[in-house]
């Protein structure tokens, strides 16, 4: 970076590049009292980095727009800063830029710039690959809502793991990178494993069938039993919860990574289907709402 | 771009990368009654882009992030993605990739992606040569204060010039590139001629000397009839004023390209100094505060 500069100088890149941008927005996405400013941070980065974890990228840089409300102070910002530092390390990339504005509420919007040599799209699903999974889904929509009906603070262990996993997820970059030359097509689940196993099917003019006993096999005790609190079920937060960051991939049973877990496979025509424990199939037409209608 | 993927895929880039990020919010640097959402969005566009016009660079890509408040439509959306395509295109670049929140206020954060050669840095600047400006200074702070003070729709000629001159600012681009080779250093002046000045002097380790007369030929003729309405001097608004995305650069007096306007030079020495006409020097030390004090 020209540190100083009117702009910021990354020199030459090598690949293709690759660019996201995410925002994190007070009172839409967030409210102060559910996370610290470096969390904030941290999570806004990951966030916009599983993008690029989609596509198999390497992040290299990182702008960073933040719109801060006129009460915070140099505290909090070194803070968000800091969670920003730490994220893009984790990360192997650096922040090299941005711009701070003031507003009315906060707001974290970041940039990811990122290089593939061999980018993976989500339009590239065969007939006869299995359908991955890469993380566990439902965790973080069921602390999403716990932090929604004012448990912020909660002490239960599996309470805590679900508030951990919506306020410090990991963009899964290394092992975006792993299925390069290995999926035929992936996807990050930010919008919830059906809407997204949806976009993929709609790319790829295929039909995604999500084995519900193999999706069971992989979600987390824990989810059990936040569910019961919740009075959902798991399956449901699992099929209908974003902001986890994991990924959906498709790919060749032979090539199917270690941390990948199979839940369900691609054939010939359209949609996504649930494929439920006695064989029935039920249609997955984008959330929630539409598999319970 | 990978129309429909998670990020967007540029494909390679020729050059060393040069990235910019801005963001106008509103109430921070807008209200909706000021402009249009179609000249909001090409706006924003610009701003961003200037900071890589002041580097010599070109604009390759652009990435933008909307906050939208519930009241917003589809219509606005639409202008204002107009705006931002229309601006995109006369700067030679294309609008790849973004996203859209809802929140309380409008913002618009623009990230542009660029490309350069050779680029330009604001640390260059050499004793004994010149300091030029390309493009006017003072009309957008004019007109900014005329929006201030709820002159939207002034119709004298002189108002409307310096509310178009806010409204609708381009960025320099194609006198960037061709300030390449011929420049020692460049910045954008986004903050205002003596505070930007004051940044190129730092980072240079020089002083700058801005000659009064010279300036005085380069500023606009409807500027002193807007001034005396805002009952300031037009000198004031050229030092000060920012947001007319106007470029400042030095280079030897050979070398100064037909569109760039001699208004002062450089020495050794630190600061910014502005020489009046009877030849008394003033310390300018990052804006009008400091000068009238």
């Amino acid at each position: 970076m020209g540190i100083g500069d009117d702009a910021a100088l990354l020199g030459r890149i090598q690949g293709k590049l690759v660019l996201s941008v995410d925002s994190a927005i007070e009172h839409t996405h967030f409210e102060r009292d559910w996370l610290s400013p470096e969390a904030l941070g941290a999570r806004a980065l990951h966030s916009a980095a599983s993008d690029l974890a989609a596509m198999g990228a390497a992040a290299v840089a990182v702008l960073s727009a933040l719109v801060l409300p006129a009460d915070v102070g140099a505290r909090e910002l070194r803070a968000l800063g800091k969670g920003q530092a730490s994220a893009a390390k984790m990360l192997g990339c650096v922040v090299v830029g941005g711009n701070i504005a003031r507003g009315r509420d906060w707001s974290v919007t970041t940039t990811v710039i990122g290089r593939a040599e061999a980018p993976i799209r989500r339009r590239g699903a065969q007939s006869g690959h299995e359908l991955w999974l890469i993380g566990n889904v439902g965790l973080a929509a069921a602390g999403l809502r716990l932090l929604e009906m004012g448990q912020a603070r909660a002490r239960k262990k599996a309470f805590k793991l679900c508030l951990e996993a919506w306020r410090n997820p990991r963009a899964q970059l290394r092992e975006g990178k792993l299925l390069v030359g290995r999926a035929s097509a992936a996807i990050d689940i930010s919008d919830g494993l059906a809407a997204d196993a949806g976009h993929m099917a709609r790319a790829s003019g295929k039909r995604l069938v999500i084995d519900e006993v193999a999706l069971d096999r992989t979600l987390a005790p824990e989810l059990y039993e936040v569910a019961e609190f919740l009075r959902v079920t798991a399956l449901d937060l699992a099929l209908t919860g974003g902001e986890d960051y994991v990924l959906l991939a498709t790919g060749p049973a032979r090539r199917r990574p270690t941390f990948a877990r199979r839940i369900g496979r691609v054939e010939d025509g359209a949609g996504v289907l649930l494929e439920r424990r006695g064989g029935e199939r039920m249609v997955l037409s984008g959330g929630f709402d539409h598999f319970a209608a």
